[in-house]
């Protein structure tokens, strides 16, 4: 099993760090994470290099954390700057450092070495930069599973009509092909329902009265960021695809952070050009994505256990699945790359 | 571990099985049960072929059942007859379907090739059959213990003066022989013991009120089916070894289903030539054997814990040991002569 | 992994100990442990050699152990006295029988060939004998880490500073540099703090006024008991080293029992030579080496969970791992040497 380290991860939301020391694990990696005096995030391997006590269970000394255990303490770049009993600090004093960087409240770490971070590759969207656009943060969700087949789901618009029925898909979806898009570096796949009733999110913040069009885009940034863009307008619109901020539209965004072989935390947000402002719908609308997404993690998790059990034959592979071959080849790749 | 896959093995009582999808695991492998509408038993493996997904996390659609993630949908055979997306069906798009057949409201499974299986094979007795028998079906207990260790007990007569001291066996038992015959295709073990106080379970059932003679005979039918036969006669009766139907006589039915190298179940029930008709009775009885069972069970996980650990000798064996060291032989060169 | 097997381990205090059968694991060894009637121990490896079923799952008769399977009885030496159902008894029909012995009310066990034992071995101290000095008995630490790394914390003076802050260090001491003797059979570690406020401890026991003089002396008997003589005198006395019995003096105990590679039972005890007969001073020291040894405990569990991910680089070592570094280099060179 092996990661593609040269990303920028999300550690959590901004909200989530304070002066104290938290242990996060990325890509199997323990981080400790705290905000230094002046409000900056750091992120330091957490683990001291002389007995491998975690450095989270020591203590900040200023901006420094001082090891629980001896008292070895480093400075917010890994630096040893003390050894308690000595004079002299060994060469090999020091621990990792990690760049880490916030952007629209989110907290993001760069896994390989810092000296390849480079903060213009983060992700964005120019709707997080929109007045007209309402961003919200949701949960982290833990799910017991392999990110691999965590994005695969998040390049998947099939799977809606099957796992969310009452929320985010309905049946008049199970027939409609997929399209997908593999050329460009984010890979997309899509399908527009058209003249079909409204699904439970719409019936519910859309306000529609008769028949939709509601479209399901899927943007799989990799190797762990996706964008589900879906939304609905009134069939008579004849919405053409380029005109979607026209209908109701919601982007919810999933950063995902693989913490090891079989375990993932999934944090998701949305973006919407609805209801901007009022946090009463926020609230709705996290309420119904809470619906939805543990019905994923209910069946991610059945699929984790399910592999661990002995294989006698090759998975089959459908039309559907153009989208989630080429998401694995390409991280396969970038591993094989980066090695 | 090996396993005989050529066998029917009991997925439960009738009882236990409805129109609902349920998962059970047998030598390994989960198969998902349901009853179809015209109220047959279906049995199929519990793993869609395209995605892993368990099937018993999908839903009925008729008689057939749908994948909860990409919707394909198999028959009470096996065959795909749906690919929500596409009209072709791949030839792979299959999952293995297993012969299942139920007999004296029990469920029997045959867990190799479905073509092999034929339901002349499934146990039987003829005192299932006898309205001078009364049948009772008991519980399931759960063991975290290898198969073979369960089986080899229900060949063993001598444990039961020490493992069950008050309810099946009693100390007059301790040094009486045990005769083996391994001649047959059912192995049998036995001993009688003359003249001697009733054990627990006849002074309550038998209505005794002196010595009496007691017998047990073991009989294991090949993998996984033991029948313990039981009883008492009045010693004055001097009753010859053929005519054990004019004493009180029980036959404890155990059908063994392993579930993996740790874990087995044990379906047990009884038939009685005594009390027939009498539920009161039947419950009482169970009552006794849960006491009994529960002596075996945690002598058995004591024991299968124990074996993880590291062994530096061989276990000796013993004069009473002839029975269960034919089955592993014979066992053993079943799964040989199946490879 | 390995251990020194030809050595005493403590299996508990006398108290732990009656005529019950007690299992007890020691160097991954299930022993059987129990009083004979005449009161003195007995041990016998805690495992049938016909079935493995412990034999602590059996009953006593006399002082012979009877399997709670089948029957096979053993005497206190691990000699089989009977076989029920069979008149000749197997040779290969023994257990192996431990050299027990007890000395200040606490169990010793000789984890070698019994033949080896010599209990002038034990491990005894001239304060045991004194009536000057107190004897109280604390409690079982258990602690899911290897013994090595718990051995190491107890000739490691220079720890106390920072993980116990409150009762047994301060911050006085944190770059007073620590002395290491390893030219004798029992390695030391020590070190003075002159002139400083008394710790937590002796706060709390001396009685002290004003700045003391404190001393820590490690003392680690190979291959798993460490005295740790620690104590306090008025600063204005300039107390010797050699006239520490005038301070305030307490030797606390700790009798290491490796279970398995990652759990460990640390007994621990004290002498002293102040409050003598005094059982409430006894109950409120307790309560301090309490909070103090659990934060030792959560310190080594937080390693022992660490050293199990992958490491790309070895733990640095600092001068004042002299004790713990040839501790492990002289455990090692014991475990070679009896192979």
């Amino acid at each position: 099993m092996s990661y593609v380290r040269d990303a920028w991860y999300v550690a959590g939301w901004s909200s989530e760090f304070d002066d104290s020391l938290k242990r996060v694990v990325i890509l199997e990696q323990p981080v400790v994470m705290y905000r230094a005096t002046n409000g900056s995030m750091a992120a330091l391997e957490d683990q001291c290099p002389h007995r491998l006590l975690p450095l989270s269970k020591g203590k900040r000394i200023g901006d420094d954390i001082q090891c629980g255990y001896h008292g070895m303490t480093f400075n917010c770049e890994g630096r040893c700057v003390r050894v308690p009993g000595q004079d002299n600090i060994p060469a090999s004093a020091f621990v990792k450092s990690y760049a880490v960087h916030e952007k629209h409240n989110i907290v993001f770490v760069w896994m390989g070495d810092s000296r390849d971070a480079n903060t213009d590759d983060i992700f964005d969207l120019p709707q997080f930069h929109s007045d007209q656009w309402h961003a919200h943060q949701g949960d982290a969700l833990h799910l017991k599973a392999n990110y691999l087949n965590v994005a695969e789901n998040l390049v998947d618009p099939a799977h809606v009509s099957f796992v969310h029925p009452t929320t985010l898909g309905n049946s008049a979806s199970e027939n409609v092909p997929v399209h997908v898009d593999t050329e460009g570096e984010v890979l997309v796949a899509w399908r527009w329902i058209r003249d079909a009733p409204p699904v439970g999110f719409f019936q519910k913040f859309g306000g529609f009265e008769g028949n939709v069009d509601r479209w399901h885009y899927y943007y799989l940034h990799l190797p762990c960021t996706a964008v589900i863009d879906f939304g609905s307008a009134d069939t008579s619109r004849q919405l053409p695809e380029e005109l979607r901020d026209e209908g109701v539209r919601i982007f919810a965004l999933h950063f995902l952070t693989p913490v090891n072989e079989h375990y993932t935390i999934d944090r998701w947000m949305h973006l919407r050009n609805a209801a901007v402002g009022d946090e009463a719908a926020s609230e709705q609308m996290d309420a119904m994505f809470r619906v939805a997404f543990n019905e994923d993690k209910e069946i991610l998790e059945a699929i984790d256990e399910q592999e661990q059990l002995a294989q006698n034959r090759k998975p089959i592979r459908l039309a559907i699945d153009k989208g989630p071959t080429v998401y694995r080849k390409r991280i396969s790749a970038m591993i094989t790359q980066a090695e």
